[in-house]
């Protein structure tokens, strides 16, 4: 988990001055969440902390903002993580699309079958990629300080790059260099997982991340200036990978350069997929999304929230395909007013709370949430026409869904409440059974019916009533005359109508009784084969529920070829 | 119904020569079929014929064959019908596709509402376009024969058509021309729809509709051929609109033709949405298809069949896009082997059978099949390579699959059949609750199970025991001691794990008894309120379903807000 925040230099090229700036903010940053950790020890995400002290819409604004984030993040560090690749295996450009899809899918399986965030496992990549960073920068500092290291941009690169070299590249490039702070935001939603004392090691962890990626997006940053690099015109090739090549040539270390990056884009990625299941698994508590969020899985993992990660993700890729770049201002706006709500919400926190280093505690909460707010300011209006107004859509619509929801929940909680004691009738209920012939299955719900109640009564629906002569005739010898055969003629050979008509006309006759009808299920051998089955069960039950005072009883029938 | 064989005629341009074979064909197929309806007056499609005849594999190649025709009728006719309206309205052009697949739905959604085939408003647009046909073949005779009739093909078309007018186009045209021949197949499948002399008249409609059929053929292919006629070189005109054009010019005639053109091949369409799910109906009547074909939806249609036309044929034009033309090998392919077939079937009949005149029958029945399976053989040696071979793949996989779906429906037949008196167990089942607190659902799911039977047990699932204090206390009061309440501790907050792991150790403590799951589902007000609700009980009642001798009940309660 705590390495996770590296992900974001991993695909980024950004000029000196701009990595010096977003070095800093995520310092500002990083320090302001120590403070929330310290806070909210069982987990303080920004929803949280919003919610708790801001009140209900600036948490769910935060909430909204974060899920489209988490969103974003997959589809952008995994179009990232492709892209590496891709720069080492030009011949692989052409399936770029497919090879992001195809590990948003991989992702997500494992997900769903339950990665454990066992140290080792996600570890190895990430202090691989960290040390091959850290080295080839120290390998570039080394060879520019002996003026061993030159670079020839060609021509037409060059005019591409300064054509675009505008405000807009500056501020994108500044985008991307934010990705890597939702790692903040990981951490924060997950101090609980941490070993004890928890807080402190999520301080610890959070302090040497922002600490670390500091280092490394000014060491890249610098060095890509003084050589001159220039972005390649088609965005076919990342700036990491032109700077490995140049340093250290095509050989292993260059490979593994871009293969650690792709794996650190890909565990970025795999951050949403535990961020966001527990989000939605938080708001489910709240009832904010439907309950069924909050349910696990067989594996103990919160299916549904990965799957509904994985799906629109999934779409966004291949909505926007390698444009992909382009959703990054979204992110932006996201991640940071999330960021200035949460941490306006520590500065209430502390504003009414009796710590006693609360006037220190404002000032660092204060400070990284006006630094935050400006970010986002900055980044809404100059942005706005490329995009930025989409979150203007989404998440005002998300947050009325969720009040929707909430509206919802609240209502039936109301229905439900009672301290009435509610009495059993004292009588059995009236138990339908319709039977189409006397086969196995019917005997067998019969003699059920019969141990449920004794007041049965099977239901035999024929086009014509001479064809139920047959029945008729076994019926003394198999069943007996303790259940009332009633035939029901139905010409047009219909027999949903005629049966609904029956259930309905007993429920007038019988209003004090409960009905209950039983229908057998199959349960056949194969699962492809319930095709073949239950249908009529199926839309039998369906039009049932909707009739106040009917129970539905299925009576599983076990096939055995 | 019996006007639909005049749709083939409508989009369609044949040369002289070939428009007489088909014209003879067509003749002849129709009195073999005549014989077929007098043999079969209950209805005597292809499949029945064949089935009963034949046996159980050339029954259903025809089936197969058919189905996949209906499908292919369905596409092609629609197509064909817009690109007649396109040809008066040029600039709808780029819009083809959209309009075709925007004219199915409209048909389905008709079908599904169930259009009664009511003479009249089917009959208006046949006769509108039975007369004006023939009105303007006079009047282009007419004008011939005045020689006041000329064209002046401009020099891109004619090569372009020099060009194309190859074996391919010919035999193209030809199967171009069959597809009028599915309504003779249409006519046989619905005698007993006929007014009464059921047999008789339907009979004389076919005998009436092949010579109309035959003479508007040859009457448009003698014109055509006569004027010299160049077919539009992108088939982005019919060559109908084009005569039509040249003997009436554009005024409100033209658009009369144009428009009664499209209505006449939209009821072609329509002839499938008859026919397709009535087959279906039959074999799933013979248990070769999923029973649920066999039943009928709320307007007396056979929905599923409908549907999965619908789906079938929208599939297929979005596939083949406006190539659908191209499909139409595969489709001379299907008719012409299912009336062979049927033919032969015919011809079995007769001679097992006694009648007085069936050496004359049998050299009818014969002649057609000999003339079907010519044709048919032609076209699969000639078109092979051209699409002919996916009927080869598609055709024995769909009767794999009949075979398949019938030998299960005959495993359960046999599993079910019994002559065994199953009694009464005598004992009340036991009875489980699961309870997530002590709501007015629940309350009232204790008391109806308290109806059902005297054993019943709540169960409750929580993280910690020491949080079902609140339950406990409230227990004594709400329902008092008639009911055990089970605890379950589940520290990773499952809920269907341990309630599956409680009803499995019932089952194995209490073999002898039914075991009664009650679960409440929710009803709410709104039905895309139900995404909010019952997850957990649809979760759980697909689990129980695999434990056998558990029963689980449905108790709905209905939401008022």
């Amino acid at each position: 988990m705590r390495v996770l925040l590296l992900a974001g230099v991993a695909a980024l090229s950004l000029t000196l001055p701009l990595s010096i700036a977003v070095a800093l903010l995520l310092i500002v940053v990083a320090t302001s969440y120590q403070q929330t950790i310290t806070a909210y020890p069982g987990g303080g995400g920004s929803y949280i902390v919003a919610h708790e002290n801001l009140g209900v819409i600036p948490g769910l604004t935060a909430a909204a903002s974060l899920l489209v984030d988490y969103v974003l993040t997959v589809a952008v560090s995994t179009a990232a993580g492709i892209l590496a690749l891709v720069s080492a295996f030009p011949n692989l450009a052409q399936y770029q699309l497919e090879m992001s899809i195809a590990a948003v899918i991989l992702v997500t399986v494992l997900n769903l079958r339950g990665v454990r965030e066992s140290g080792t496992v996600f570890a190895i990549p990430t202090y691989v990629f960290l040390l091959s960073i850290l080295a080839l920068i120290a390998m570039g500092l080394f060879r520019l300080a002996t003026g061993d290291l030159s670079y020839q941009p060609d021509q037409a690169a060059t005019s591409a790059s300064t054509q675009s070299l505008t405000w807009f590249l500056v501020l994108s490039a500044f985008a991307k260099g934010c990705t890597a702070m939702t790692g903040t935001e990981a951490i924060a939603n997950v101090v609980p997982v941490f070993q004890a004392p928890e807080a402190k090691n999520a301080r610890i962890t959070l302090g040497w991340m922002a600490g670390l990626l500091a280092a490394m997006f000014i060491g890249i940053s610098f060095l890509a200036t003084q050589i001159g690099l220039v972005p390649s015109p088609n965005e076919d090739e990342t700036v990491l990978s032109q700077l490995t090549r140049l340093i250290v040539g095509d050989g292993w270390y260059y490979y593994l350069v871009q293969f650690s990056t792709t794996l650190i884009l890909l565990l970025a990625a795999n951050t949403s997929f535990n961020s966001f299941p527990r989000l939605l698994y938080i708001m489910a508590r709240d009832r904010y999304v439907p309950r069924w969020f909050s349910l696990r899985g067989d594996r103990l993992v919160y299916s549904t929230g990965i799957l509904a990660l994985a799906a629109s993700s999934i779409l966004l890729l291949a909505g926007f395909g390698s444009n992909v770049d382009s959703l990054l201002n979204l992110y932006a706006i996201g991640v940071f007013s999330s960021f200035t709500l949460s941490q306006s919400g520590m500065v209430l926190h502390w504003l009414r709370g009796d710590d006693p280093h609360r006037r220190r505690k404002v000032i660092v909460n204060g400070t990284g949430a006006v630094a935050t707010m400006v970010v986002t300011i900055v980044i809404a209006v100059t942005k706005f026409a490329e995009g930025a107004w989409v979150v203007i859509i989404i998440v005002p619509l998300l947050i009325a869904l969720f009040l929707a929801v909430n509206g919802h929940y609240r209502a039936v909680s109301r229905q439900l409440h009672t301290e009435v004691v509610v009495k059993p009738r004292g009588a059995s209920p009236l138990v339908v059974v319709p039977i189409p012939n006397l086969n196995l299955v019917s005997r067998r719900a019969l003699a059920f019916a019969q141990d449920l109640s004794n007041r049965v009564v099977a239901v035999h629906v024929v086009p014509d009533v001479k064809e139920a002569e047959a029945l008729r005739n076994q019926w003394n010898d198999a069943v007996g005359d303790e259940i009332t055969l009633e035939i029901i003629e139905s010409p047009y050979r219909l027999l949903l109508p005629p049966l609904l008509a029956y259930v309905d006309a007993l429920r007038e006759t019988h209003p004090d009784d409960y009905l209950v009808v039983v229908l057998p299920e199959f349960v056949p051998k194969h699962w492809w084969e319930n095709i073949l089955h239950n249908q009529t069960a199926l839309r039998l039950k369906a039009a049932l529920l909707y009739r106040p005072g009917v129970a539905v009883t299925s009576f599983p029938y076990h096939l055995i070829e």
